[in-house]
């Protein structure tokens, strides 16, 4: 798609579903190739900062709190007491500063691969690499799949997956065979939270997702509900997969009581975002 | 925006947000200039037939579903007996089906001030005019502003406003007096349910809206949170507002006990629709 004057526009074609969204932008702030991916930072006229990774839209200032929060509280929320995280991707840093608000936490692990993405957030992000120096933190750049596959068995609480899409560095973070080495890794009822695109668009992605996690032998797999703008259909999904136990509520009194800040995320959002619509309770597998 | 080869698309540019949504399309299938409204029918090339009126996405055959069932299901569940609806705007029929699919419902009355809309919903959504032969149903078309304003007090059980943006046609929708005359039309522990735009993006018109809902005297408010890809953000809301009563739930039980299909709506999404998220909470007036 080409632009039109005055106004300049960043817009990122999603071919499946014959759909596009833009953003209407002001100048392209940086634009890098890593080893690994294409990075381009945009300053937006009223979503602050964009960044783009291959094409696609990945954070904006405005509404990068949804995805956060969701990626975060609700499987933090949902174990009991979680003590030991790794997040896989999310070189951002915005799931690691969510993560941190919780005081059960107490070291988190971030393994993405591409140091360039969190060297640009640094930069043009700051408020989500705002607890990047918390002691109980770990910022390494390293392929997740080794890392999940060589991780200690029974050692973690949660895996956060807080990947691009299956395509290109993210491809092998949606397999059964990466799902294992996070089933591994997991203590007894720990839980993997993967962020499973959209349901209206990606239904037969996000099915495969949940087969491959059954497959790899998690017990039980919880798929929420939130919206996200800058993606695809702004309808987002993340999937919550449990080793060795069942999905049977959530800390809502915890929730209730937490005393951080969130902007969407509440207990009520977390119930809320559980249920499915029929279409997806007619067509999801696992 | 303009289009590049091969591909065709069509785009709505949402200025005030500085963001813009698009769909593939294969061809124009008609372009109508009503006295009202400037309408265009496409056929896309993954989301069905696409309805725009005076530039704005209105109704994709593929994801209607989400805003019909959630602009009539969620208000004619919380009314203990919804009997007498009016429906004003709503010319594409798609809420006056599912208004149809209660079998409580004795009379449902649409008002559009456009035939042309209905007319052209009849070619290319014909599934949405399926119930219009309904002997419940009366559709006219006329004022909806002065239809509120003539209708006989105490008459209504529901009425749903399902109309465009306070832009155009649909401006005299939005404001305290059209609000006075809902609320006189409306029998005691009546609804109004209105669009009422994007969370993300319109929450100053949000609460205009609602300010204005409680300025003419209704009792209580409402607002459901709802995705719909093809309005702005791909977050969207509708408003109920009570005459002489406050909302304390809804007809679970009737709504769990449906017969009728949907396939967004249940009674755990309805649940769900009421939670809000943590800046609405903040944020919203009334």
């Amino acid at each position: 798609m080409s632009f039109q004057h005055p106004d300049q526009w960043f817009t990122e074609v999603f071919e499946p579903s014959g759909s596009a969204f833009s953003l209407r932008i002001r100048q392209k702030l940086a634009e890098v190739q890593s080893p690994f991916q294409h990075i381009e930072i945009y300053d937006t006229t009223d979503f602050g900062k964009l960044m783009v990774i291959d094409g696609c839209t990945m954070v904006s200032t405005r509404e990068n709190f949804l995805y956060h929060e969701m990626m975060s509280h609700p499987a933090l929320f949902t174990h009991p007491n979680p003590q030991q995280v790794v997040i896989i991707g999310g070189g951002d840093c915005g799931t690691l500063r969510e993560v941190l608000k919780h005081g059960s936490v107490q070291q988190v692990t971030q393994i993405d691969i591409d140091e360039q993405v969190t060297r640009m957030a640094e930069q043009f992000f700051p408020e989500l690499c705002a607890s990047n120096q918390d002691p109980r933190a770990i910022i390494a750049f390293d392929d997740g799949i080794k890392y999940m596959r060589e991780a200690a068995p029974n050692s973690l609480d949660v895996v956060i997956v807080d990947s691009t899409d299956p395509v290109g560095p993210g491809e092998g973070l949606f397999n059964r065979a990466f799902y294992q080495s996070c089933l591994q890794a997991l203590k007894p009822g720990g839980i993997l939270v993967q962020q499973s695109e959209s349901p209206l668009i990606h239904l037969q992605l996000l099915n495969d997702m949940r087969q491959a996690m059954k497959d790899a032998g998690f017990s039980a797999l919880q798929t929420l509900n939130f919206p996200q703008m800058i993606y695809p259909s702004g309808w987002w999904t993340c999937t919550l997969a449990r080793k060795d136990a069942e999905f049977t509520g959530f800390r809502r009194d915890d929730a209730q009581a937490a005393t951080f800040n969130t902007d969407y995320y509440n207990a009520d959002i977390h119930q809320a975002a559980m249920a499915l619509p029929n279409f997806m309770k007619r067509q999801l597998v696992g």
